[in-house]
């Protein structure tokens, strides 16, 4: 038979083994956990819209999958007009706008799906075609109190502490603050999307690019502002800055939040005011976030946000003020893993193996393998027949914590091997006492 | 601003309100802790494989949603040579296939996903062109134990009886007798898969369309065919059939995983021997299954699978046989709504709201929200400036179970006002003393 080569496409290619897919799914439960401890409700959404919605805000295009058929179909509506999301905030808009009526407000939701965007990927970066995301949002109708820009980073610390990934640090900024500089530096409004467009790839970009882009967009102090951003300042930098209203607004704003941050639990050594955060979306309008690894910050930002004044003037008339936070999870994954940065899990669904040594007691290793399921431990039982050192050498190769193993001896001792596959000692036990001395071994709650 | 009508694309518009998803993450949540105690490992592969990969089997062409780009692109593989799966088995015979030397056989995956299908969208019957599958496969190297066709319904069972959805019956049938009877109402092999194909249908098409399309196979004796099917015999009314190889082998194999599904676990009354079990697909070898829900006879199938001989024969030379089941979790879950067979959940990230009467006292109010978050309550914290009353009315809505509620008065006497939501009956309750008397009422473990 004529053979397909088994393969992924380029960009589509983020699969894992099972054990890397148990460390993923590890961060996944951690990240969800801390969502819902804060009150933030679950949300998916489909993952083809209509392209309009998509688009409504214009500049994604260009990144976009639309969808089609692989043979032709009539009165398909998904394959004339849709196209996959490139992110999880217009979605949340389109849903907002929807069920206005049905939610409540301020509506807090959590989103942990993948988004697809035609970017170039390139593995080493990181960067990839189909991803996840995990955004949080508060968004208010009408208004929204600033102590929402304090809480979302508090759920963020909450959410890397656990993940124990090593020293983080919050990076704010306040997108006031930056209006304010650039009215200073005498940039006109219309041109400052523009301007902190530029500003904002100064890690990633050579001076001299941004530089040439400040001054195409007529910024007449140009090494002045990037020399202001690159030097990354404090709350310290702005105090030296001529004053101007926006400026002052947004020192006072980005005060009122660090101290709100402080109050909700987050310590001063996880996070700190610079300027450098800038944030390339226009629609920011207070608070902006980005998350640097302390030890590795060519990984670049894991996690970033900020609060905006509407999320869905494209699709209603009612104002919704918001904030949020985004953590790209296939990239942070991937480059946790590249830094050796990921933990075992510490629970797999791979906890004990029921050796099945002699296929005469197959009815008395079933029993064991059953009663341990319905004692809540994870269990598999080797249902084929093949010798006992092919069996402890599956255990390995699957990462069994535990294997039980009893043949003619043992049931006639009316007990069971238990071998800890970490140390590869044994000891006997009863089995009506299995259930208990398992529950030790793999430290698990009685649940 | 000229505004988007937010809306949804026809077949891809399963979305849930808040509550809803609650419903549908705990079904996720019960799929996942079974097939994770019965030894399943974790797996999620890409959206979109490539072309060939997908179609590799034949026949599913017509339903399949390839990718394209809204705006032109140079390079992009996706677009050129993807498409989205629509279904879990074909990239798993492909991952099976491509790490064949890195995965521990029995290979034993679960695989929670969305998939694709341009079907035509029938809300009523619950079909969508994107929707959930969740599916569990034992795949052998070479050689499978027929014990895996009796472990999997053990495990569908327990999923099943967790979710708590009335009455179920996973009903069984085997190929192998499917075979045998064809053979004595003298069906050629080849034309076996089509007419299995029409036997398939009894449940949903006319009998006359079924006998017509059974006479174009060239079946003579159609009638009797189709009333043996359609009559759902057991094991009894195989054996007053005309005896052959097949039929004998296939009774067999039945006898034993009867026997064995019952030592899993399953009990008489949730299985039942069923000949008028089909399954469409040529593939499956040994026991096929399909599952309903006894008082809801119309809601079809709620799982089906079967056991096949050869997985990734498109992809690999390796002979892989398996045995898999699959739950399609979008149509159940509106099924379930429907019917009204719903649970609510039983722990939501809505327990505690910290309400904020007094703004005088927000650093409290922040204080005491941060430490029942650290205690593992989930917990929100009213932001907004409002009066109590609609600080209330939102915790109604969002569906929170307990609030809290204190001023100059509770801060005074050191105490906070506990307010069940449900009964409306509020307990004053010291601040050092909350932790432990919210777990309580909220009937938290320690953790």
């Amino acid at each position: 038979m004529q053979k397909v080569k088994p393969s992924l496409l380029r960009g589509f290619d983020q699969e894992y083994l099972p054990r890397e897919q148990l460390q993923f799914d590890a961060l996944v439960a951690i990240i969800r956990r801390n969502f819902e401890r804060c009150g933030f409700l679950p949300l998916e959404t489909p993952s083809a819209e209509r392209r309009e919605v998509l688009t409504s805000k214009g500049g994604a295009e260009k990144e976009i999958y639309a969808l089609t058929r692989l043979a032709e179909a009539d009165d398909d509506e998904a394959a004339a007009k849709g196209a996959l999301r490139f992110d999880l905030t217009v979605p949340l808009a389109r849903y907002v706008a929807m069920h206005e009526r049905e939610l409540a407000f301020p509506f807090r939701r959590y989103q942990i799906q993948r988004v697809w965007r035609g970017e170039t990927p390139q593995a080493r970066k990181g960067r990839f075609r189909e991803f996840y995301q995990c955004d949080i949002d508060i968004i208010g109708r009408e208004r929204l109190s600033t102590l929402a820009e304090a809480e979302i980073p508090s759920v963020i610390y909450s959410v890397f502490r656990e993940m124990d990934i090593g020293e983080f640090r919050i990076r704010i900024n306040n997108r006031k603050v930056l209006r304010g500089i650039l009215e200073s530096f005498r940039v006109p409004g219309d041109k400052a999307p523009e301007v902190l467009r530029w500003l904002d790839k100064h890690e990633k970009e050579e001076r001299a690019t941004i530089l040439a882009g400040l001054r195409k967009e007529g910024v007449e102090a140009a090494d002045a502002l990037y020399d202001l951003i690159a030097a990354k300042g404090g709350l310290d930098a702005i105090a030296r800055l001529p004053q101007n209203e926006a400026l002052a607004t947004g020192l006072e704003e980005a005060k009122q939040v660090i101290e709100a941050m402080r109050k909700f639990g987050v310590p001063d050594a996880a996070f700190a005011f610079d300027l450098g955060v800038v944030r390339g979306l226009d629609y920011y309008t207070g608070t902006i976030y980005e998350t640097t690894l302390v030890q590795h910050p060519d990984v670049g930002s894991i996690c970033s946000g900020g609060r905006y004044d509407d999320l869905a003037s494209y699709f209603t008339d009612t104002r919704l003020p918001g904030v949020g936070i985004s953590i790209g999870l296939t990239r942070l994954f991937a480059k946790l893993r590249d830094a050796g940065l990921l933990r075992e899990p510490a629970r797999t669904p791979a906890e004990v193996l029921v050796t099945a040594m002699d296929p005469k007691h197959l009815d008395r290793y079933i029993a064991i393998a059953r009663s341990l399921r319905e004692a809540g431990i994870n269990t598999e039982l080797y249902l084929e027949p093949a010798k006992l050192g092919k069996q402890l050498e599956y255990a390995d190769r699957k990462g069994f914590r535990v294997a039980l193993i009893a043949g003619e001896t043992e049931f006639g001792k009316n007990v069971v091997q238990v071998k800890n596959l970490a140390t590869k000692a044994a000891e006997e036990c009863a089995p009506d006492r299995l259930v208990a001395h398992l529950k030790a071994v793999l430290q698990l709650k009685d649940s």
